[in-house]
């Protein structure tokens, strides 16, 4: 008789439904046998890559026989200076996904709890289930994180994840908030402040997590090139933290986590000023295009700072993610995220806006 | 008072001491200014990369603002086709050694034990540990596993890791042994074979990993894209199971592991039949001019079938490494599998062997 593997999986395991990422355009492709697709369900960076980083792809690519650099010494060097930190301060991460699970397998276990924030990101509670470890979810604020609840819940919790701006529904929190909630929790919780669309903030109450590092040896930020940077597809990402912290990541990083390629790219794309600018800038264009066009659409929009917008269709929206893939525009359904009739977009360049807009438009006609 | 973030790590990885890597080229040229530095440390493809896999990383750079398929979907049918498996068989890593490391998150836990062989891959017990579960050494056998041994052992484990090739020894087992062993161990007990180095190897007795998954439910193959197929700087690598084993792997995988640019480029040189070729050819040359001139100079050698050769210095190998490294030659030091006096040499070119074997021969002069 055969054993059953899933029962002889550790139990964490068992229970765990993986994350569902945002539609392949190949795949759409595949299954509607149409081209000329638009995808705007995975907050990807709608210019292409930098200039700079290309470049370094094709130069890396002559050594793509050699392993990486597993201590990531130069694109170390390069955060360190940009940022005023020590390379001791930082981890590298195979995108911040690898960051979040490193995270939870260094500091999480049956037995112990993490909190994070009713409509927050997915990985969170995965990653915490994935150790066996409890994922405490918090009633939202208007979409938001309640910081003042989620204090309350952890402060017997080891790790609270927070996500600023939060994805999906692109809210905030400002200085001030962070401030009363880090002194209202416990030195011995780890507080992991998500910044992967920090980059795109204009906001001047938003409060930058490395300038917390040095008064909170309990905080780990943690940013991705995925979004603003533009390099989702090559996976690297960083956290910042005390150098103890640091130290207990590493240990669970895989060697050869970040590829020689992602290393070169995101050292280059850091020194590309110009790209960085001109990512935020038609973000913030597009914002205003996309949010202004849902309005006059009559949808109720969740107000947004990162680089997508979640509305609200006003009527289930699996049928509408559904249609719209027919028009062949991806969007992201966030059923799974407890909010059935919203659904999330990416802001991508003026035309994919415009196109999104048009075949919503037809789509609820 | 600072809080002890190494106190309130999960007990296994407080105690975990980090896979050393091979030195890498940059770190030398850094701490000696020296140039025209030979690296012999990490069983690195000596041949560059495939002409295919180049093209193929070309293509992929103006995609690197998107994110991967999260599946896998064109890499693993091309797998499938070639090694006449299905998908549903196939877990992709970001390197096997993220293979190896979900398979101990999936199916390791405190209270549970894994089995590997002295002077085997130093990433079982890491693995192991990481999670918290036990890691059981076995004697080796002439430095190769003691497979009898093993099967005993492995009565009450959860997993057993077998390398066949064995690194860093290059040792291996012939299918009457593998038989013999899968029929004494229990069907519950996960075995691991790893074939990071099978491409090379040239023996009829060498039992195919994947021949034996129809028979045996509880293998898992473990293949790599960094040896043979020359793309250690990528990071992508596969495991052949069960679909329940797989399953299981998919849901601890992080959802985006493999990069684009990896998938791309693994999928290109599985089809350049003649890259694969040439590297196997070049491998079985230097083996030889390599194992010839270790016994020029007098040293024991073990006998490998892998991309590497392991040898004894007659002394403590430190000083000779460190005589090595100042001669700009780069090999791996194994004092950390137990062996003080061995040291382990990747085949390179002909020039490249003929330079390390004559600063070997100055150095031992």
């Amino acid at each position: 008789m055969a054993c059953d593997f899933r029962a002889l999986a550790v139990p964490g395991v068992q229970a765990l439904s993986p994350y569902v990422p945002g539609k392949p355009i190949a795949e759409l492709e595949r299954e509607l046998g149409i081209s000329d697709i638009v995808k705007l369900a995975s907050n990807e960076n709608p210019l292409g890559p930098s200039p700079a980083a290309l470049r370094a792809v094709e130069r890396a690519a002559h050594e793509l026989t050699l392993y990486p650099d597993g201590s990531g010494f130069a694109l170390k060097s390069a955060i360190s200076a940009r940022f005023g930190l020590t390379p001791a301060q930082l981890t590298l991460g195979n995108g911040s996904n690898d960051l979040l699970d490193m995270i939870a397998r260094a500091f999480l276990a049956p037995g112990r709890r993490s909190v994070f924030a009713q409509y927050s990101f997915a990985v969170y509670p995965i990653a915490t289930q994935a150790v066996g470890a409890q994922a405490v979810e918090v009633p939202a604020f208007l979409y938001g994180h309640d910081l003042d609840a989620m204090a309350t819940a952890a402060q017997d919790a080891a790790v609270v994840w927070l996500a600023n701006p939060n994805n999906p529904t692109g809210t905030w929190f400002d200085r001030a908030a962070f401030e009363r909630f880090m002194a209202q929790v416990p030195e011995s919780v780890l507080v992991v402040l998500d910044e992967a669309y920090s980059e795109y903030v204009d906001e001047p109450a938003y409060p930058n997590g490395l300038e917390y590092l040095a008064k909170h040896p309990n905080l780990v930020v943690c940013r991705t090139f995925s979004k603003a940077y533009g390099l989702a597809g090559l996976r690297v990402g960083y956290s910042a933290s005390s150098p103890e912290i640091a130290d207990m990541l590493n240990r669970v990083r895989q060697p050869f986590n970040v590829s020689s390629m992602a290393l070169a790219a995101a050292e280059a794309v850091l020194g590309d000023d110009d790209y960085l600018k001109r990512s935020v800038a038609v973000n913030r264009a597009g914002l205003a295009q996309v949010a202004d066009g849902l309005r006059l659409l009559d949808l109720a929009v969740i107000p947004s700072i990162g680089n997508f917008i979640t509305f609200d269709c006003g009527r289930p929206a699996q049928p509408v993610f559904q249609a719209l893939l027919r028009e062949g525009v991806i969007v992201r359904p966030v059923g799974n995220y407890g909010m059935p009739d919203h659904l999330r977009v990416s802001i991508g360049t003026h035309e994919q806006n415009a196109r999104f807009l048009a075949a919503l438009g037809k789509v609820l006609a």
